[in-house]
């Protein structure tokens, strides 16, 4: 029987490569739900070709276009996950960008039997929250950011106190081992990922290494592990994805090529998929090499060592700031190198440490109002 | 409780590395049994460090003063294992080098819950054998050759269908990217190994890439696996022992320390041990690099396309000629060439096509045949 399949950011890098694998294998998958919310076109061009039950967007400017075309198409529109009532998806993947994708990863949960999760803010954020509907729903969970992927499939049957170190590995970004003035990037530059194509934000999270900090954090919360057994390896091929060195004398590496395809395609199928690759051979490419990061010339490790913001509240307040930190460097309102130089700052202020010791996270609400905090600070 | 041990071939390279691991552990381990054949001086100083019960031996220069040893010492001196009766050993290495330590590995398997094989040989010759035994007998098998302990490791719980490749690297010998006229090798020049310390058969066989070759062949027996998918590759660092390539886009690696403790530690114990090397940090050797092999350079790989001895008599055959032939290098009876020169125009001679077609092995005698065979041929 074929799989029901809902993708929340079917637009979004992540929802398009998935939709690229079910066009392959459309004998195994239904797409029933699809959501979008900024590339209305692709949204709708994506519908006519996936036929899906349900249209999912909450875009105010693009809400009566949409709703047109799903009462044309026989489509049920929908602006709030909370009217699937009950819908039953054997498949979600939760692949909306930034932090408006942590309600809807929340609120899909009941209706999803597994969930891949490509969200790194929802996790980052409301991982608490995610895990406790995890639990209560009975849906299992899958991460398929490729370094948590790829640690969740060498430590699967492993016991996790075995684990000395997990190493995520860096490609080290557009910029690494290059001669340029960082403080004179531009937003084009810094988007050019050497080896995998992504979304703006991520990619510019690369280039400053950012995203290994959040990747860091994300697998703390993910596997349970503390911040100090998780390290960041500069390995410019971005081959191996994950190393899990055990405390037995044994490290295993996943070895992959750096196409998302593989990690979203292991993950859809439950047992076992075949990825045909036709191109590329094994270890064609025949030097791996590895590096330890410079902490001088990636500045956003430094926030890694600081313990004050290592919890719960801290990360949020991490997430939020960078979030905002990026977007206003795509808006040119800020130089590359103040993305992190003031993060740093803000984060090693007074006004941040009274504000996590006063403040705890109880509720959901509380994630956004941490935002809310990091938006005044930087507005 | 403490689990009881018993090592054949205690005296050698496997069996003093298990050795300095109990003698570290020894609130875990009772040794049990020892066995040796030539190194005499050795073995009664295993056994007045360790105290087993028996004595294994069948070396008639030295039964004499074996058993007045063991005589003062209370120590049951055997030279069959039967004799052994109801013991009953929670572990056996079995590590006699070379075809002598077919039959013992048979033998103690009624006798052992669980049963490490160093030794290439008997495998290679005799898995038909050991196979059935382990069955009947409920024993539990791991391999500690380290690459095959590895691929072990990391097709655990993995169907062997989804299994593409596996590779095994090489460290490509004492004489890899070496201008040397391999005709002059001496044969203390052939086994000195870069990377590994170990016995002087397994050295030889190391530096014409022979130890691959029945490397692929044991593989191919213990995983069940067709020869063509079990690949050679050059890894002169010797770090990663195996690499899994399934079908799925996913690799798995396998990197340890080429030190034999790790192996053996890791299958001494059920669960999990700790293995503390504190010189040695991971990836402290920053690039890992894969060549592959040189068939023109290494023609001990040509007999791996020779699909009439691809099967178990020829196993037996290449097993046993190549045994032999390394011997008279040793003995400076043959240039280190013609090992595989000798072997390779063995192989493709009518009078082996012959043997091949009119021979069966039904029974473990039939090993010991083809083996007086391979002497007939040589001598």
């Amino acid at each position: 029987m074929k799989k029901k399949i809902c993708i929340l950011g079917s637009t979004g890098s992540i929802g398009q490569t998935t939709l690229q694998i079910i066009s392959k294998n459309q004998k195994d998958f239904d797409v029933v739900l699809l959501s979008g919310n900024n590339n209305i076109k692709l949204l709708i061009s994506q519908a006519k070709k996936f036929k899906p039950k349900y249209i999912y967007s909450n875009n105010f400017h693009f809400r009566e276009k949409i709703k047109f075309f799903c009462k044309n198409n026989k489509i049920h529109f929908i602006d709030d996950l909370k009217l699937l009532k009950k819908a039953k998806f054997d498949i979600t993947v939760a692949a909306i960008s930034g932090i408006a994708g942590l309600i809807p990863t929340i609120d899909i949960i009941k209706f999803s039997k597994k969930i891949l999760i490509a969200n790194k803010e929802s996790i980052i954020c409301g991982w608490k929250f995610i895990l406790k509907e995890l639990k209560k729903k009975h849906c299992h969970f899958i991460p398929i950011d490729s370094e948590h992927f790829s640690i969740f499939n060498l430590i699967e049957n492993k016991n996790i106190n075995s684990i000395k170190n997990i190493y995520l590995t860096a490609s080290g970004g557009p910029f690494f081992g290059k001669r340029i003035n960082l403080k004179r990037v531009t937003p084009s530059q810094a988007v050019k990922h050497p080896n995998w194509k992504m979304g703006k934000k991520i990619s510019v999270d690369s280039a400053n290494l950012m995203n290994k900090v959040l990747e860091v954090i994300e697998a703390s919360l993910i596997f349970n592990l503390p911040i100090n057994k998780l390290k960041i390896i500069v390995h410019p091929q971005s081959l191996i994805h994950a190393i899990v060195e055990f405390k037995n004398g044994l490290s295993s590496m996943l070895y992959h090529y750096n196409d998302m395809k593989i990690p979203i395609i292991n993950s859809l199928y439950d047992n076992f998929c075949n990825y045909k690759n036709v191109d590329k051979k094994l270890l064609s490419q025949n030097k791996l090499t590895f590096e330890e990061v410079n902490i001088k010339k990636n500045p956003s490790l430094k926030i890694l060592k600081l313990k004050n913001v290592l919890n719960q509240n801290g990360f949020i307040l991490i997430s939020a700031l960078n979030e905002i930190l990026v977007q206003k460097f795509l808006d040119r309102k800020i130089i590359f190198t103040d993305i992190i130089n003031k993060l740093l700052t803000i984060l090693k202020s007074n006004l941040v440490k009274n504000y996590l010791k006063n403040h705890q996270i109880r509720h959901i609400n509380d994630v956004f109002k941490v935002y809310n905090f990091s938006r005044s600070i930087l507005n």
